[in-house]
């Protein structure tokens, strides 16, 4: 039931690649000149990786939350959560 | 094991008004004058049906066809296809 | 001004392809057996060709209604629509 | 022809606090215990940050590089690159 750890450099490392691409966004707002389609790019790619994080993520608590949970109680709780956060992701 | 019996009327009649708005937006487009800020309004709407309905079947399933399934191999079944679903719908 | 007029073949068998695609997730809905894989990727497919409308609606609004307006008090309108549109969209 | 400049506090505020977003996601994968939950919604609020300020850069360069641009050939390319970012975004 420890899905974050088993996974966890490879997240860590992925989540930090995010936060650097956060950076570039940042310097190039705070940044001299009109560089809005480069602005426009950048944030289009931050969304694209937050989606696969986020599909990685999912990934992960079917397999350990609801696959393989320990017994039918964290079961139904792996269920009700991932239903919980896809309600607002999908919608 | 039978989700989609479950709540089939529902998700009938759901799909129904759905192909009501693809109607519409196919009865503007194919009239006259340029109604384009409609017909932009009309296909919005009919995404965030999509949505909703995607959300309803995808909860459907993770009930159904991972806290409810009927054995481990059913589980690992319905927990592959909920993933390689999301996977597609997600990035 | 014309752009839905322009395109309007095109778009029109492209929203009958995908009252065709909804017609086939009430098929499956409303028929027998438990088909839940089969309506998740059908629906997935739905959400994807909308998109792909959507975005070419948009991109007929920018040309015709934005960079060829026929004057500023057009353009001021175009652009009000399409700010209105986004808005919705992409949140 | 300076819409970044224009915005540009309110804007780098708001990359800034995307930015602390991150690094609370960067921190719970980092640390100890399963919280996978709290990963998910932390992630999903990324994403829900990140289509507000996308929303809001698409807005910005509407208004400044189409409806206000400073001559056709300026507004051609806003629409150029309007459509070259939302293709990628929308599908």
């Amino acid at each position: 039931m420890t899905h974050v750890f088993k996974d966890r450099p490879k997240l860590v490392a992925r989540i930090r690649r995010i936060k650097g691409q956060v950076e570039a966004v940042e310097r190039v707002l705070d940044g001299d000149g009109d560089r809005c389609l480069e602005v426009l790019q950048l944030v289009a790619s931050v969304r694209g990786a937050i989606n696969g994080l986020m599909a990685e993520l999912v990934e992960g608590h079917v397999t350990h939350h609801l696959v393989d949970a320990d017994d039918e109680a964290a079961r139904r709780q792996g269920g009700d959560e991932l239903i919980q956060v896809l309600r607002t992701y999908m919608k």
